[in-house]
C-alpha cells in the first residue's frame, strides 16, 4: 500500500502516458529470457526451443474484480497468476508477459504502482525467470487488464487436452474450491447491500482468510506443469471454471469420459466440482506413478453417454460462463 | 455487413461463450506458423530463430473508435493492422495474433464475426503466414479490443529505436498524415452535434474517401519492416503518434537529432509531423541507398538541443498523448 499523500499521488489523468509507463519499468525488472525489454516498439524474447507457446487473458472491472476488495497488487498478482497457469497447462515454462491496461482518468499513479509490484511478485514467487516484457496502457472507463504470457517447451511436444486415454489416471496439483470459498466469504460477509465493502482481515475465521487470499492472490502450482510433461502426462490444463466444467472440456477434447472419485475432492466436494478461479492443473497419466505434487482424483473411462462422472454417476456442469452468469445490475 | 434478422443474430448476453469463440475460430483459420491453434489453454507458435518478437496494442471504445464510423471488420482490421506495424517496426515477420476481446452484452454476434473476418482479412493483405491463434472472450461495459502480436527476426537481430547514427538518411514508408486528415474528416463531417452518425460515402470527396479509409483501415507496408532490416536499418520504429513525436522518441533513444525535410513531408507538411495513426514505418540507413519503398526525409545529425529539427529548425511536438488528449465528456 502507498504512504504517499494524494498531493504526492497524481490522478492519471493528470500526467503524461511516459510518467506512467517510467512507474511502471521502474517495477518491472526484465528477467532471464528477455533479450529486448520494454520501450521499443516489440520486445524480444528467448524461444530457445524453436517454438513459443502464447495465451491471453482479461479481468474486467465488475465480472472479474472489485476495487473494494482487490488491491492494485491483488490484480496484477492474479492477472500474472491466472495466464502463467495457461502456460503451465501447456507443459511450458513462462518466459514473459505483456500487460495491456486501460485505465479511468481518475485513478491513482499509486494503484498502478501497486499492480506493477503484483505483476512482479508473482512472476517471483510462481514463475521465476519470467517478467513483464512489454505493455500497452491506453484510458477507458471500466478498468481492463489484459494480459499476454509466453512460455518455452523446453524441447517437449505441448502438452494438450485432447491426449487422455482410457486408463490414464486423472490427477490434480493445486487447490479445488478455495477460491471459490473466498468468492463466497466476500460475497457473502463484505457487502453493504450489493455493494462490496472493504475486506476487514479481523472479521475471517482461520480458514477463511486462506480462501480469501485465494481469490484475490491465487497461486497456483506453475512449475509442476514442466514436471508433468517430462512425467508423460497424456493431456492437462488449467482449472479455470470448474472442475466439473473443465474435466468436461477435456473428456470431449480427448473423446473420453472421465470418472472422479468423491472422496478424492476433498472436504466440501460439490465445492471443489463447481468451483472455479484456483487455475489447478488437471492432468492424465498413463499410470499410477503420479509425479511430486499432483493426488489422484479418478480415472479415465471410454466414452459414454456422459463426459464427467463422479464415482459412476453424470457430475452435471456447473461452472463459470461470463455472459450467463454475470448480471451488470447486481455488478 | 450481415444480412442476418436479428431473430438470427443473437445479442451474446443470450450465448454461451463456447457459441461465440466457435464464430470466432470459423473465420480465423491458422496460417503457415501455427503449430497449435486455438481451442487449448494457449497456443503454439514457431519461433524458428529461436527468439520471439511480442508487443500489444488495445483500441477502447470512445479514445480509439466509435461505432458510428467504425464498423466490426474495420475494427478488426485496424487492430491487427496497428500490431502488425509494431512488430513489423522491429525488423520481424509476424507470426500469430491474440485477441483479447471484452464486449458489453448487448452487442450482436454479428458484429464479433466481423470483426473476427477483419482480423483475417488484415493478416491476409498485410502479413501473409500470421494468422489468429489464440483469444480471450469476457464482458464488459466498454467494448475493448487487446491484441498481442508475435513475430519472427528470422536470424536477424532487432532493429530497435536506438541505433541512428549521425549521417544516416532519415526515411519512411507508408502514409503521412493520412489517417489523421481522414479524422479530421469524421470530426468535422460526420457528427450531429458532438454524437458521431455513420460515413455517407457520397459525401466524400476522393481524397477524402482515401482518407478516411486510411483511418478507419490503416494498410502499413509491413513487409517493408523486414526489408528496411534486411538493407541494413539502424534503427526504426512505426510512426503511431505523429511523425515529430516518434522521430522525437526515436532521437532520444539514439542520443541524436533528426533533421527533416519539410519539402519532403507531402502537401500538408504540418498535418505530416502531427497526424498520428498511420503506422508508417520511420527507419533511418546508413547511405543513401535506401530499399525499394522507403523514401528520405531528412538526415541524421550530432545531438543538439532539440531531437527533432525541420529544415534545421525546432519542429514542436505535437502529437496525440491519451491521457492529455482524450476528453470523454466529449468522447
Amino acid at each position: 500500500m502507498s504512504s504517499r499523500s494524494t498531493d504526492d499521488d497524481p490522478r492519471l489523468g493528470d500526467v503524461s502516458e511516459g510518467t506512467v509507463l517510467r512507474a511502471i519499468l521502474a517495477r518491472t525488472a526484465p528477467a532471464s529470457h528477455t533479450i529486448l525489454g520494454p520501450g521499443d516498439d516489440a520486445a524480444v524474447l528467448a524461444a530457445p526451443s524453436g517454438s513459443v507457446v502464447a495465451t491471453t487473458d482479461t479481468l474486467v472491472h465488475g465480472p472479474d474484480f472489485r476495487l473494494a476488495w482487490s488491491s492494485g497488487y491483488d490484480l496484477g498478482w492474479k492477472s500474472a497468476a491466472v495466464n502463467l497457469a495457461d502456460v503451465a497447462a501447456m507443459g511450458a515454462r513462462p518466459t514473459g508477459l505483456l500487460v495491456a491496461l486501460a485505465v479511468p482518468r481518475d485513478m491513482r499513479l499509486s494503484f498502478i504502482e501497486q499492480l506493477a509490484d503484483g505483476f512482479r511478485a508473482a512472476c517471483e514467487a510462481l514463475a521465476p525467470g519470467c517478467s513483464v516484457v512489454g505493455g500497452d496502457l491506453t484510458v477507458s472507463d471500466v478498468l481492463t487488464i489484459a494480459v499476454t504470457a509466453l512460455g518455452d517447451l523446453e524441447g517437449r511436444e505441448a502438452v494438450t487436452r485432447a491426449g487422455a486415454r482410457p486408463g490414464d489416471v486423472v490427477a490434480v496439483a493445486g487447490e479445488l474450491g478455495l477460491a471459490a470459498h473466498g468468492l463466497a466469504v466476500l460475497f457473502g460477509r463484505f457487502r453493504d447491500g450489493e455493494t462490496p465493502v472493504p475486506v476487514d482481515a479481523q472479521r475471517l475465521a482461520d480458514g477463511e482468510s486462506a480462501a480469501v487470499s485465494a481469490q484475490l492472490r491465487p497461486a497456483p502450482p506453475i512449475g509442476l506443469g514442466p514436471v508433468a510433461a517430462i512425467a508423460g502426462a497424456t493431456a492437462m490444463m488449467d482449472i479455470s471454471d470448474g472442475l466439473a466444467l473443465d474435466a468436461g472440456r477435456m473428456a470431449t477434447a480427448s473423446a473420453v469420459t472421465i470418472d472422479l472419485t468423491r472422496t478424492a475432492l476433498g472436504a466440501d466436494p460439490e465445492r471443489a466440482l463447481a468451483g472455479g478461479e484456483d487455475h489447478a492443473l488437471l492432468a492424465t497419466f498413463p499410470s499410477e506413478s503420479l509425479p511430486p505434487g499432483f493426488r489422484a482424483i479418478g480415472v479415465v473411462r471410454e466414452r459414454g453417454a456422459d463426459g464427467v462422472l463422479c464415482d459412476g454417476q453424470p457430475a452435471g456442469a456447473a461452472g463459470w460462463d461470463p455472459y450467463r452468469d454475470w448480471d451488470a445490475a447486481a455488478g
